[in-house]
């Protein structure tokens, strides 16, 4: 059965397909684009078109950018920290600290046997030639804290041992304004065994 | 401090106009479209953009759809009963009960003084020159049973009055399966004064 016209039913499905929505919300999301003013749903449609063609991978940090170098590799930062991240997201969260000053190094995914994920999948072969370049001392690694986000983390780490540079991860452990009470074991322990002196 | 490159910001804007779409979602479903096969992206523009200028309203019940009458208006129909709904997506509901043989008249809004909607912004003269010409016996009243949809099934019942045509409302009552502990005063009223005979 046929709820609406065709043109509706192929735009909620083009919606439906996006992460997080389902029929239900893509149905709701249809009906909005065809309620807006004038121009409105033209504005989404050519964002979506502009993102696309104008959005690439920066040169040296594989952040995504419009440009051949991104604003953080092509500005007044320290270059010989670099911060590897798996998603160009997580470069976002850092900039929103304020407080770091090093460059990164996105690698677009993490190492994931499961999903057919490989070394070669990720952009590993730019990290190895930017840091064969030299001027970089340290390496933070910064997937998540979990099994792939470690696994990949391991993996870097062992590369880049030849090459002498300095390889550190981020540090785990109770999140700010957290309560011991409700920390899982292993977030835990990883605090204690990661204590520092005062 | 601008965290994404300008075509990347401008697509999280669009999105974060969508309902229910807040910034953090916006930039994840922008980071997917960025991410989305080879013309994948360009085939949720082009739904969009196909949508806003393939849909228009039915001449005869305004809802939403691509021909001048829609499918259900120009289908076999029982066109002596009315169902009087506020928005497209209340067609879509009572399509899927597939027992409503009737028409339908849908009004895009129901009254709101608060937000302005009077009258004339809903498809209430459209619905008095249908029944001008003859042929319907009965107008269900079908907005929600909400103080706006309330309100607008009274004033178009009051309406209609004059043209002698029967006009009803959708019965008020538990819901199914639902039980009866739980159901809130007002709706435990509505299903006692409403009750029927077995």
């Amino acid at each position: 059965m046929k709820l609406f016209s065709a043109p509706i039913e192929q735009l909620i499905n083009q919606l439906a397909k996006l992460p997080g929505i389902g029929r239900k919300s893509a149905a709701r999301l249809a009906f909005f684009v065809l309620s807006m003013p004038e121009g409105g749903a033209e504005e989404l449609a050519k964002a979506i078109l502009d993102a696309r063609r104008l959005v690439k991978l920066c040169g040296v940090c594989q952040n995504l950018t419009d440009k051949d170098v991104c604003d953080i590799c092509g500005g007044e930062r320290d270059k010989s920290t670099v911060c590897v991240v798996s998603e160009p997201r997580d470069v976002a969260a850092f900039e929103k600290t304020r407080e770091y000053k090093g460059v990164y190094h996105v690698l677009h995914g993490v190492l994931s046997p499961m999903s057919g994920v490989g070394p070669d999948n990720l952009r590993i072969r730019e990290l190895l030639e930017r840091l064969n370049g030299g001027g970089v001392c340290e390496v933070i690694m910064a997937t998540d804290p979990d099994t792939e986000g470690d696994a990949t983390a391991m993996y870097i780490a062992r590369l880049l041992r030849p090459l002498g540079v300095k390889v550190t991860r981020l540090a785990y452990g109770i999140p700010m304004g957290g309560h011991l009470e409700f920390a899982d074991e292993l977030t835990l322990l990883h605090a204690l065994t990661g204590r520092r002196e005062l």
